[in-house]
């Protein structure tokens, strides 16, 4: 605000800025359905990561262009991704939740562009299943099927991704805030793990459950990092939590 | 983010939600013009707040509507007031610089409406000259006429304010750091500081210059609150810093 402030004082009423990046979301899966979806049928799910990650795309100064569902089949896929890989900054795909959807993702996504994937897999909990690529430099996020996941995920590694693009080149600063963690938290060595946390009168009480549950974030105020080479954190430690906004 | 995945999860596609609360910014003064304004003649000094301000206003989640620069004349103040209490749900007022300006706007702001003006003056600094009414339901707030000042009053004042005319009744938690305070800082009890600092390497070095310099806010990475009760904080001491975004 007090940047705008500085520039009308000195007159100056109109200043170039970098163009919102275009962050393509494109849904996988053949039980996914959309959210206006009245009844369900035996194993159908809505489609719930779409419009949360839009809203992180927003937040992270890019503009959301929701994709819509794709069927899990290979050609299906390769011209849903071809047609957002050519009009966007950004692509994100939340892939099937299954491993052979998850597959078929990667192939479609190494045959899209070169020098195509950059990994498959990240040491990290929730979100092991992410895949990373460049299709002739668009950057593609292959997410984990199930939405917890799939928002730790792209919080983590996309809301930096979509900044860089947006030619945001020092992160606005995160509110957080110094916890006391209320009881053992078990991690492996080696992985990076993210444990959402209610904060109460400064003590973090982590959230546990299925890895699908959204109930969990929106029942969190915010997350902890059990940091890499940890095995794990002891109760009454000091811990900084990320508040969820 | 997550709310709106847990929605969409559940099928809900539509949620009734508050209206953004309309704010009205008015500024007044003779010597002040629009930031469109190429020369200045001697004396003048462009509307930096509005824009500011509105910027602010957006920040909070209300719809901000500026509403132009209004000469230092009672009747044109309060044609002015008048028109933007009719449609708005909060009024900021940039009053002007001069003690008699300020006296001119608290005389027309207290007969707008009932019960009336709250207060003339906080034990704040920056931010002493500023004026809170009710007219007839709607807030008023009348900010001093020097831009760093009113930005100031206006984050401590007016956003919490705004935000409760718009529903939201749990404040997003800021963005805060702790840091050591590189000197003393000297104040009067019996007055809340608002300090400007730079924080490098977890030191937070106070800004300090004329109360109308917009450029100490610009180049402040945040600020520090001197609380009522104390006479200053002593070089060392522990600080908590809330960032600007």
């Amino acid at each position: 605000a007090q940047d705008l402030g500085m520039l009308a004082a000195a007159g100056v009423t109109a200043v170039p800025v970098h163009a919102r990046p275009r962050v393509a979301i494109v849904s996988t899966g053949d039980e996914v359905v959309a959210p206006e979806t009245p009844e369900l049928l035996a194993g159908q799910v809505r489609d719930a990561s779409s419009v949360a990650l839009g809203a992180i795309v927003a937040e992270a100064g890019g503009a959301a262009d929701q994709r819509g569902i794709v069927r899990d089949d290979p050609d299906a896929l390769r011209a849903a991704l071809g047609a957002a890989l050519s009009d966007s900054d950004v692509v994100v795909v939340s892939a099937g939740s299954s491993v052979g959807a998850r597959d078929e993702t990667a192939t479609v996504v190494a045959g899209l562009g070169e020098p195509g994937i950059w990994c498959h897999g990240l040491a990290l909990r929730p979100g092991k299943p992410t895949l990373l690529a460049d299709c002739d430099g668009v950057p593609v996020i292959g997410l984990p099927g199930n939405p917890r996941s799939a928002l730790v995920v792209f919080r983590l590694v996309g809301v930096p991704l979509v900044r860089r693009v947006g030619g945001c080149t020092h992160a606005p600063p995160e509110p957080v805030v110094r916890a006391r963690l209320e009881r053992d938290l078990a991690s492996a060595a080696g992985r990076l793990d993210i444990v959402q946390v209610r904060v109460r009168d400064g003590v973090a009480t982590p959230l546990f459950g299925a890895s699908a549950l959204l109930s969990i974030l929106t029942a969190a105020d915010g997350y902890l990092e059990v940091p890499e080479p940890a095995t794990g954190l002891d109760a009454d430690s000091e811990v900084w939590v990320t508040l969820y906004r």
